[in-house]
């Protein structure tokens, strides 16, 4: 537990000295699926001092395309008895993580998941195994930096999470130990963090919509608000009228919303627990 | 109302054009107030090609500490009968807007008032008069650029939009008209767009905190999610459990907030809006 509060850089040091000293470190890396998560995640190896080998998918045509990209071939069959190959990663959808894809892959492969919500004991059937998650919203239409996307590791052993943490950190500068526990309180803070606040947006896109303004007077504002807790707290930051209390506006903004009966009862419910932290409640 | 969407440039453009030409478009302005929003627009107004004069306010040794930093002059008396000023912007708190404030304001100063949520009326009993209302959240800690906050803009006259503009337009790349029917909407809107993501990130904060984990996992994730919708609408890149309906997780989730029974009454009522919004339910 202690370790996911380490700073990054800390872990790193503390890992780097605790490395048996090899002539070669470059691993050898496989990806099976070829979402979004796959090719981010393919971009980064591949860019990486180490190797990404194999793209596998049911779909050998998708699977060819994404290789070539990164000079790596494409694959259609996860039961492969003779991998030469250190890590078998599955950024696949939570449905396709089944027990016996793994059944013929070869003991000393390590294979991780990518998943927030499966535990890794849908992985324990084989004899290394951990979870390698990184904690970011992809999507096709944007580039990402990998270097700045958290990965939680976890790992069946010690020497499983040691070369984990070796390919982690030579995509990403923040790595973190997290166990499925608080992987799990961890996917449910990114629910709230991400798909919940990018409702709130949606919900002052409809009223901008509904008021013929354009949305862009709105984006700096969506930008600045998140800009602020990257240094400070959520809580020290809190503006608006709820958190001052200020029962006027609160009661214009309730008439408002009269007409949208759903973002009332959102309004209210989110004022009534920003006043309750305040303690006006 | 179709001024709104107009984008910036086009309407500075239209501006530019319909000015009379002028010698010295020099304006020489003045602010009472000495809060964020004031300090703020302050120095964004001596930075630019007007003047900034005076910095009113009831407190002396504030408004003079305030002036000082800008070579401008510190007042405590806004009943001024002789100000040699083209605009007085009120930007204080919406209690302190009174109409006995301005009464003995010469007539050809342009009054205007910085909120959101007041109308312009509250001005009507003077000659010349708007709004200048930046929309943004402030605070002390945090250094700003206003070239990239909107600023919307409201006026009794033609003449009055037009100064207006020109002092908005050379602090600011974003000026909007928007009318009180608008701002309003705007206020509310910008309540959950800020506000609201804000106690989302709370949420996060606290359920990092309860598992010991470190919020710096979520920092990115934050600032993505804010990223995306610069370029796209909130709707197009939704992501997460409920736009999946993945109900499996769904369940899990709950689960997992039995403990925190309010942050499971906003998981669930924020989860039907975007199941709704999708039409699954």
């Amino acid at each position: 537990v202690q370790r996911a509060q380490l700073r990054p850089a800390v872990g790193l040091i503390f890992f780097v000295l605790s490395l048996p000293m090899k002539g070669d470190n470059k691993l050898r890396i496989s990806i099976v699926g070829t979402g979004n998560v796959a090719t981010h995640l393919a971009e980064a190896i591949a860019q990486s001092e180490h190797e990404l080998v194999y793209i596998i998918s049911r779909d050998l045509s998708r699977a060819n395309q994404l290789a070539e990209r990164f000079s790596a071939e494409g694959k259609t069959d996860v039961k492969l008895t003779e991998l030469d190959i250190d890590i078998l990663i599955f950024a696949v959808k939570d449905e396709a993580l089944k027990a016996d894809f793994f059944q013929n892959v070869p003991k000393n492969v390590i294979l991780c998941h990518t998943s927030g919500s499966i535990s890794m004991e849908v992985l324990q059937g084989h004899q290394n195994y951990g979870i390698f998650y990184p904690l970011q919203t992809f999507s096709k239409q944007k580039e990402l930096n990998f270097q700045d996307i958290p990965i939680c590791l976890e790992a069946s052993s010690k020497e499983v999470m040691q070369k984990l943490h070796l390919l982690a950190s030579s995509i990403s500068d923040k790595v973190y130990e997290v166990n499925s526990k608080q992987r799990k309180a961890l996917h449910v803070a990114a629910v709230f963090a991400c798909n919940f606040s990018n409702l709130m947006y949606q919900i002052a896109n409809d009223i901008c919509i509904d008021e013929e303004l354009d949305f862009d007077i709105l984006r700096p504002l969506i930008k600045e608000t998140a800009a602020k807790v990257q240094e400070h707290r959520p809580y020290e930051v809190q503006t608006g009228p709820a958190k001052r209390n200020d029962l006027k506006v609160l009661n214009l903004h309730r008439k408002y919303l009269e007409k949208k009966p759903d973002y009332q009862e959102i309004y209210n419910m989110l004022t009534y627990q920003i006043r309750k932290n305040n303690e006006e409640l």
